[in-house]
C-alpha cells in the first residue's frame, strides 16, 4: 500500500475511534499535513464538520459546541504554529472542564529539529493544560498498529469525559505523499464503546460526619459555576428545604432559572453581602460549596468568617477552594450528595436565619436607579434582556463587566433560561467564537453579552456566523469599562493604558459578515430590536451605546439605594 | 513599604535591567495584574511603547519590531489565558531566531491550583519554545533581591540575543493591591550592561579542510533564509568571486538586492534547476550553504544528488539541514566564514561551470506568458513592484504562495531592497501585524504582501494602523490559492477543506480601520495605485483580484516557455 494510502487508513481508523466512543462533530482549519484526517472526517457517515481559517476561533467555536451538552468535540489543524493558536481555548476548557480532543498534523520524525518547513516541537504543546498527550506513531496497515490507533481514539475521548472532563491531545505525523490518486473504500466502522459517566457516590462515614455538623448550626448552600447537571437543582433545592437554609446560586449554576422550587434561593446577594448592617449577625456555622468560585466578590469576601465549617464538594480531583478554608472535601457527584444529605439531615434552625436572607432579596429586587437620560444602562437591558428571552433560551456572558452585571441584576424565574460563560481563565478572548458553537449545538434561541473589547478581539469568529442564529448584544462603553471601577482609574494613563479604546464603528464589522444590526442610543430601543433580532433568521448584532460615566454613577446610586434599604 | 509600592519598585528595578542591557520598546495588552509592570514602563525614561487589545497581534507587532534591526522587545500581558495568545510569535521568534523578552504577569503562588479567578498554570507556558524561563520572586524591598530582579532583566535580555537569538520568558506574580496610592518617585537608573554580539571565529583545521575541498571541484554556494548582516554581502560575493561559482540567493538571503557584485548571483533558480536538460551535467561536486532551508523546492530537490559535499554554516548550534546530507558542520560566523575562506582558497574551475547557471538565469529573464486579458497577474504585479519601490524599502512578504512568487519573479537588482518574511514557522498567522510592527520600526517605506486567507487570519493587527505608514498588498483570489498547484487541487471537497475562501467584501474592513483602498481589477491599475500609496501617509490596501484559474494558467505557460528556452 503506498504512504497516502496508508495515512488514510491510518486516519478512517483514528477518526472510527473517535465516532466509536460517541464523538460526533469535528472543527476543521485548513492546511496540507492534515489532509489524511480531513479526508477521514469527510467520509466518515457519523461525523459532522465545521471549518474556519482561524485556528484560534476555530478552537473556541469547538468549546462552544461542546459546552452545550458536555459532549466531546475534536478539532484539526496542519503542522507548525497553526495548533498553537488553540492554546487560549485549550486552558478554558482545561480551567472549566470542557470535553475537547485536538488532533495536531505534525511532520514525520525525518523531518523533525533541522529546520524543515512549518514544522515545530509538538510534542507536549499544550504542557500542563491537557489531560493527556499522546504522540501517534507512523501509519502503517499492520492490523495490531491499526487497532491501536483507534483505540487511542477511544480512550482519549473516554479521557476527556472522565474522572475530569478536559483537553485531550493526540500529535500525528504524516509522510508524504498525503493525497491519495484513489481514494479506496473506507473499512466498515467497528464497534462502539460508548463512553461511561459514573458518578462518585459520598463516602458514607464523611456523610455521618457532615449530617452532623448540618443539622447543629446555621448553615448555607452557595452554588457557583457549574456544568449543566439536570438532577441537580431539584436535589439541591430538596436539600435546603430540608435543613431549611438560604441556597445561594451564581448566574452560572443553572439554579436561577428554571421550574424548580425559588423559595430559598437567593440571587442578589452580591449587592447586600457587602452591607454592614447586614453582615453584622449573619454568620453563618457552616456553608456547603458547589461548583467553583462564585462571580461574586462580595460573596467570597462575605465567606471570609473565622472558624466557620467550610464543605467542599469536588467530584473532579481539583480543589477550587481560593479562600483556603475547606474543612471537609466531598469527593461526590453534586446531586449525588445533595440527595445523600437530604435523606441524612433535617432542619435544626428557626427560620429567622433564613428569612434574613429571603427579605434581603426582596427588599433589593426592585431597586432601579432613577435616571433622567435616556441613554441605555446596563442594570435596565439586563432586565429586559432577561424578561423578554423566551423559555429555554441560552445565554452567553463575556467576562470582565457583563458576568458582573448579571451577577447583580439577573434576578431569578420560573422561566427556563441557561447562563453560560468561559469562566474557567476568564478571559475576554474566543467569547465571538464561543457564542456561534453554542449556535451551532443548539436548537433554541442563543443571546451573547459582550463587552467592546471582548467583542473586537474576536471579530475573526463571525466569520462562523453565515448559517447560524444568534444575537450578539454588545455593551459599547468603547473600552475596557470594568478598569473604570478598579484602582486604576485613579491613574493618569488610566484611559491610554487600561480603557484602551479601539473607537472602532462596528458598523463595517457588521457590514463585512452581513449582519443585521442595531446601534441602540436609547434605552427604549432595545427592546423591540431584541424581539426583531429573535424573531429573525442569522445573527444580529445589537450595539448598546453606553456612557462610561453615567454606567457608573448609576451603579453608585444602585448600591446607595441598596444600602439605604437594607438599614432601614 | 506597602505592597502596591514593593510591586512597582520590583518593577522598576526589572525595566531598568531591560533598559539597562539595550530594551527601548514595549509592546503592552490591557490587564490587571500587570499594572506594576505597565507603571513602570510608562515612568522609565528610555522605554517607548505600544498597545493592542488582542495579545497575538501585540506578540506579532514586537516581532515585527524586533526583525528590524534584530533588538529585543518586551511584551506585557496580564494573568490567564493573556500571554497565551503569544505561542504562535514566539514560535516564530524561537525559530526565525528574534529576540522577544516575554513578561507575563501572574497570581501570587497563595492562589495558584485552587481555582482562583483569571489564574493558570504559566510556569513553562512556552515549553520548549523559548531560550530560557524565569519565575521570578516575591516583590520585596531587600536590595539583594530587587539587585537579582534588575539583574535578571539584563540577564533575559542578553540571552535574548546570544548565543542563539530568540525568545525568554519570565514569568511575575504579583499580590494585591497592584495600583499604589501615591507614586513614589522611582530610583534613578543603574549602569548599563551592553550586550555584546561576540561571533563565532572558524576552526583553523576544519577551515584547511575546507579549502582544499573547495579548490578542488565545482562548487556552488547557497544562501537560504537568514537575519541582515551588513558585512555578509560583500563577504560572500568576495567568496564567490575567488572560487568563481555560482552564488545561489533565496528571496529572503538579503542578497538580490543593493550593490554588492551580482555578476555570480543566480536568483531564477527555481525556474531552471527542475528542467532536465540543465540539471543533466549539472552536479556540483560541493555545496557550502548559508542560512536556513531556501523557500524553492526545486532547489531543495537538486541539492539530493548523492556524495556531493554538503558544507552547512550554522553558527547558533541547531542543525538546518532536512536534507540529512551535510558532511561538514561549521560553526561560524557566516561573514567571518566567507572572508576566512576567500583568504584561503583561489578558484581552479573554468567558466564554463559558471557560465552553466548564469546563462540559464538571463534566458529566463524576460519570459512572461503572453496573456489577452487585462485581469491582473501575479508575476506582472511582482515585476512592476519590485521595479516601483524606492530604495531602501523594506517588502514583507506573506508565505504560502507569496514568498515563492517572489522567489521566481523578484529577480535581482542594485536597488537596496530587503524582503522580509516569518520563515520561522511559516504561517499564514500574525502576518499583518508583524509587517505593522516592521513599519513602526522603519524610517523607509514599508510594503507588505500578503495573500488573502493570512490577510484575514491577522485583520485584528490592522489597529495598529492608525499612526504607522505601510502598503498592504493583498492577492486575493478568495482562499488558500497554493492549495491549487498542489494533489488536492484534484479532490472533490478541494474548495471547501482545502481552499476555505473567506468570501468577504474587505471593503468593509478598510472602512473599519480607516485605511485607504484600492481594488485593483486590471493589471494596468495597479502601479498608479502603488505609487499613490506610496507617496502619502497612512495604511493603505491594495487589493488584486485574481482569477485563480488564469494564475494557474499563466504559472504553466510560464514554466513551459522556461524549459523551452533552457533546452534550445
Amino acid at each position: 500500500m503506498d504512504t497516502a494510502a496508508l495515512n488514510l487508513l491510518w486516519s478512517d481508523q483514528l477518526m472510527d475511534g473517535l465516532a466509536a466512543a460517541g464523538v460526533r462533530r469535528i472543527v476543521l482549519s485548513p492546511g496540507s499535513r492534515s489532509t489524511p484526517l480531513v479526508l477521514a472526517v469527510n467520509r466518515h457517515p457519523k461525523l459532522r464538520h465545521w471549518q474556519h481559517p482561524d485556528e484560534r476561533s476555530a478552537a473556541f467555536f469547538a468549546l462552544g459546541l461542546a459546552i452545550h451538552q458536555r459532549q466531546p468535540v475534536a478539532l484539526i489543524a496542519t503542522s507548525g504554529s497553526a495548533p498553537a493558536h488553540w492554546l487560549a481555548a485549550t486552558i478554558e476548557a482545561n480551567r472549566s472542564h470542557v470535553p475537547l480532543i485536538l488532533l495536531s498534523a505534525d511532520r514525520p520524525p525525518g523531518l523533525q529539529a533541522c529546520g524543515s518547513n512549518q514544522t515545530i516541537d509538538q510534542v507536549h504543546l499544550f504542557g500542563t493544560q491537557v489531560r493527556g498527550f499522546y504522540q501517534a506513531g507512523t501509519p502503517t496497515d499492520d492490523p495490531q498498529a491499526l487497532a491501536h490507533i483507534r483505540r487511542l481514539g477511544i480512550q482519549a475521548t473516554h479521557q476527556a469525559l472522565w474522572p475530569a472532563p478536559g483537553p485531550v491531545h493526540i500529535n500525528l505525523a504524516f509522510q508524504e505523499p498525503l493525497t491519495p490518486h484513489r481514494i479506496a473504500q473506507r473499512t466498515l466502522p467497528g464497534p462502539s464503546v460508548p463512553t461511561s459517566h459514573s458518578p462518585v457516590q459520598p463516602d458514607p462515614r464523611q456523610l455521618q460526619r457532615l449530617a452532623r455538623v448540618m443539622i447543629s448550626g446555621r448553615g448555607l448552600i452557595v452554588c457557583g459555576p457549574m456544568p449543566q447537571d439536570a438532577k441537580f437543582p431539584s436535589a439541591v433545592t430538596r436539600l435546603a428545604g430540608q435543613l431549611n437554609c438560604p441556597l445561594l446560586a451564581d448566574p452560572l449554576s443553572g439554579l436561577r432559572f428554571g421550574s424548580h422550587d425559588h423559595s430559598r434561593l437567593i440571587s442578589r446577594y452580591d449587592s447586600f453581602l457587602g452591607n454592614d448592617h447586614f453582615r453584622h449577625g449573619a454568620r453563618p456555622d457552616w456553608v456547603l460549596r458547589f461548583g467553583a468560585a462564585p462571580v461574586s466578590k462580595h460573596l467570597l469576601e462575605y465567606l471570609k468568617w473565622p472558624d466557620i465549617h467550610l464543605v467542599l464538594c469536588a467530584p473532579w480531583g481539583d480543589w477550587p477552594d481560593p479562600l483556603h478554608q475547606t474543612g471537609e472535601m466531598v469527593r461526590a457527584a453534586p446531586a449525588l450528595l445533595c440527595n445523600a444529605l437530604s435523606d441524612a439531615c433535617t432542619a435544626s434552625e428557626t427560620q429567622t436565619w433564613l428569612q434574613g436572607f429571603t427579605q434581603a432579596e426582596s427588599a433589593i429586587a426592585d431597586i432601579t436607579a432613577p435616571c433622567e437620560s435616556a441613554t441605555p444602562r446596563e442594570q435596565v437591558v439586563i432586565e429586559e434582556l432577561i424578561d423578554t428571552l423566551p423559555d429555554d433560551s441560552l445565554l452567553f456572558s463575556g467576562n470582565s463587566l457583563p458576568i458582573r452585571q448579571l451577577d447583580s441584576w439577573s434576578g431569578q424565574a420560573a422561566k427556563r433560561l441557561r447562563i453560560i460563560a468561559n469562566r474557567g481563565a476568564s478571559g475576554i478572548d474566543g467569547n465571538v467564537s464561543t457564542l456561534l458553537g453554542l449556535a451551532a449545538a443548539s436548537e433554541q434561541p442563543v443571546v451573547g453579552l459582550l463587552g467592546d473589547l471582548t467583542f473586537f478581539h474576536d471579530m475573526n469568529g463571525l466569520l462562523f456566523a453565515r448559517e447560524l442564529d444568534a444575537v450578539i448584544i454588545v455593551f459599547n462603553n468603547d473600552g475596557g469599562g470594568i478598569f473604570g471601577l478598579l484602582p486604576q482609574a485613579e491613574l493618569e494613563t488610566f484611559e491610554q493604558h487600561w480603557l484602551m479604546p479601539t473607537h472602532l464603528d462596528f458598523t463595517h464589522t457588521a457590514r463585512l459578515y452581513a449582519l443585521e444590526h442595531y446601534r441602540i442610543e436609547r434605552q427604549d430601543q432595545f427592546r423591540p430590536a431584541l424581539r426583531k433580532a429573535l424573531s429573525t433568521g442569522g445573527v444580529t448584532l445589537i450595539e448598546i451605546m453606553l456612557d462610561r460615566k453615567l454606567s457608573l454613577f448609576a451603579q453608585s446610586r444602585y448600591r446607595q439605594m441598596a444600602d439605604l434599604k437594607l438599614s432601614s
